[in-house]
């Protein structure tokens, strides 16, 4: 639909350049859902770029009537320059990921108005008055419409995408759709389950406290094993069409709304990356909050209801998962036919806990994989960065970097999310040796 | 190269039209690379149709010089008729497989002389002498050189193809090249994971003898879960380029030589489906040898042998496929950055054990599943059909039942290719309650 429109009002096959602010203004007045959206004369839209990712330029462009963000990709990794090449095609997979969510979740995705697969473009409506889920987590607020809405977006967009719900014909389209988004995919191969275990020039963690353990980290060839097992589900489950890129910064909230955005990294991957995304990003947030407390004890409350926050992801993605399974569970997978009446249906239902079981086995160790490269990898943040006295901020990292080490050791020992949420509470004030 | 020598000689963009003899003497006339491995007068070449699979036309071309097989896709399914439509992007498949296999194991597939996409149409270099292995078994034949022939097809072809050689980049590319034989998968998906386990129009047994036991596994809701697990595996781990339907059916041989043929259900799957496929093609072999005896004990060195292929075949497929992972594990998976020097070496080595073991899990069930839908499903195995007397047929299928069930359920009791051969034995005479 909104494509349709870009390609009768835009010129559908533009050659790529870089769209500066009067480019852009021209480009989206020609563009009739999108001026539409601004109103009022083109000459007096505001256009300011507000990019603060590490890949895109990113708009925002405001009119008489209202705001639309414009996303256009790169030929390469702005964080680091023309020296580290990225496909423009990563704007296409975000658009098709987009229009998958809009589909399952409306109001839980920002609505595309536009695409432009030349430009490597995506103007979408502008989500306000949100703000970035991390920051305010930073700054100790709570948000009681996160739980359901995060529980939601993930057990509809992975379900419906799932062979639970889709034919193995649909299932192999998407799939195949979504396979040429690999040099995403590459660097979540490389800086989550590779690089944070060996000697790269771009790994940094804080320094000199957790010198050790980083060193450790590279030497643990347990752990190496396991990271690899890991790598290996990420590398060859095509399960669903996962996000790709989870974190808290990824979401948009406010007391009431939640709104899920770059899907760039999207393709057919396991489920449990993304949720042990989500709860890899609240259990550091609960880790770092104690780097920014005033006072001993100050975010009480928000760290209660960050563990709440933690467990209820998992127990309502779970619940509204099994629900659907039971209601539209009409993919080629367990096929009803197997399980007929009460009988079969009790069967099946044990069956179902068995996966839920074996999906939670993969998200918390993707969880686990997503702290330690957060700390001891390229790209850190907020959350700890922000704690202002470094040794500070280590103590909080090791004691996470203590968590995530034992949930990829040991997954057994965390076979529900008040095992993992416990040893959080444990682990929370727990001094490592460089802090006595 | 073949597929240009068809761009260059025959009309690459052919309208599909069902060859029959005389206009296939003109076709292949004059496409230069056949034309010259037959050699002599066209109007001389003897042109026999052989097909006797479930799908497709074969013609078997002699000329002066030598032979082909051509191999065209009908719309259909060649057993059923016009009612099961059946798609000819197939023969597109088929020829992709073929080439890559050609690539890594020749000698070991038909070499391919052309191809044309619009005609479905395969051309191959004929393979003489040989036979096609099940009808050797029957006849109680050994095969001295199959297992280490059919050890390296597979650990080459599954290998290659896999994450521990391929960079992900390339494997999703390979996924996505194959994702479009859905339909051939689908059938697999059917005739093996599902309808054998429900009631369905085409499933046949050996009644009455076998009509208990087919009730009891359409009521088995524990087999149910299991199927559907090993179901779940094939539609969601496109582990390596497999060739998808590995009986002794698509395999001929003489003493010297094996060439697997008809790669037409190729698609990125588990590795175990076709490791499975072998196995349980050689037990049921075994278990239909009792059947072809002419006195008691005629056929024990036949049977000696073939145990012991069993097991060598999973052997020598780990041995080789272990060493490709040593000298050639290129691939993204398991990075050898991170096991560096003799502790890093000596634990990927153990990781390797572990993923064989995990492997070999796979390859036990899928092996069951293969078994079961040759008894109970639709196509049947002429190792049992060939038995005369339907009674003792009935037996020799009861035992294999009772094998397969097992391996399906008790997957932990089979840890070992010695433990599948020993429970093949132990079954080998046993008796069913109708035979008492």
């Amino acid at each position: 639909m909104s494509s349709e429109q870009g390609s009768v009002a835009g010129p559908p096959q533009d050659e790529y350049r870089i769209l500066h602010e009067a480019d852009l203004r021209d480009y989206l007045a020609a563009v009739p859902a999108v001026a539409a959206r601004l109103g009022g004369a083109a000459e007096a839209w505001s256009i300011g770029e507000v990019g603060d990712g590490n890949l895109n330029l990113v708009f925002i462009v405001k009119g008489a009537d209202g705001g639309v963000a414009v996303k256009q990709a790169l030929p390469y990794v702005r964080l680091v320059g023309e020296s580290w090449p990225l496909p423009l095609s990563r704007s296409h997979y975000e658009y098709l990921a987009l229009t998958h969510q809009a589909r399952l979740v409306p109001g839980l995705v920002p609505a595309v108005l536009h695409h432009n697969e030349g430009l490597a473009l995506v103007v979408m409506e502008l989500i306000e008055p949100h703000i970035i889920m991390r920051k305010g987590l930073i700054a100790g607020a709570l948000y009681p419409r996160f739980v359901g809405d995060i529980a939601t977006f993930m057990a509809r967009t992975l379900f419906f995408s799932s062979d639970l719900a889709l034919t193995a014909a649909k299932k192999k389209e998407g799939i195949a759709a979504f396979a040429g988004n690999h040099a995403l995919c590459k660097i979540t191969e490389d800086l989550i389950f590779t690089d944070p275990y060996r000697v790269a020039e771009q790994n940094r963690w804080t320094q000199p406290w957790l010198d050790a353990t980083a060193a450790a980290f590279r030497e643990d060839l347990d752990l190496h094993a396991a990271i690899s097992r890991l790598k290996l589900i990420f590398l060859n489950a095509p399960e669903a069409l996962i996000h790709g890129d989870l974190h808290t910064g990824s979401i948009m909230v406010t007391e009431d709304s939640t709104v899920v955005i770059d899907p760039e990294f999207a393709f057919y991957g396991p489920m449990g990356f993304d949720i042990g995304a989500v709860i890899a990003n609240l259990l550091m947030a609960y880790l770092a909050s104690a780097g920014h407390e005033t006072s001993s004890g100050a975010r009480r409350v928000f760290e209660v209801w960050l563990l709440e926050t933690i467990e209820n992801v998992w127990t309502e993605f779970s619940h509204e998962f099994l629900e659907l399974w039971r209601t539209e569970g009409h993919g080629d997978a367990y096929p009803l036919t197997l399980f007929p009446g009460p009988a079969g249906a009790a069967r099946l239902e044990v069956e179902r806990q068995a996966y839920m079981a074996r999906l939670f086995g993969d998200t918390v160790g993707f969880s686990a994989a997503k702290i330690i490269r957060r700390i001891l990898g390229l790209a850190h943040n907020a959350d700890f960065e922000l704690i202002e006295d470094p040794r500070q901020r280590a103590i909080c990292e090791a004691r996470s970097l203590r968590l995530a080490r034992a949930m990829m050791l040991e997954p057994s020992a965390f076979p529900t999310i008040g095992a993992v949420t416990m040893a959080a509470r444990m682990v929370r004030d727990w001094l490592p040796d460089f802090a006595n």
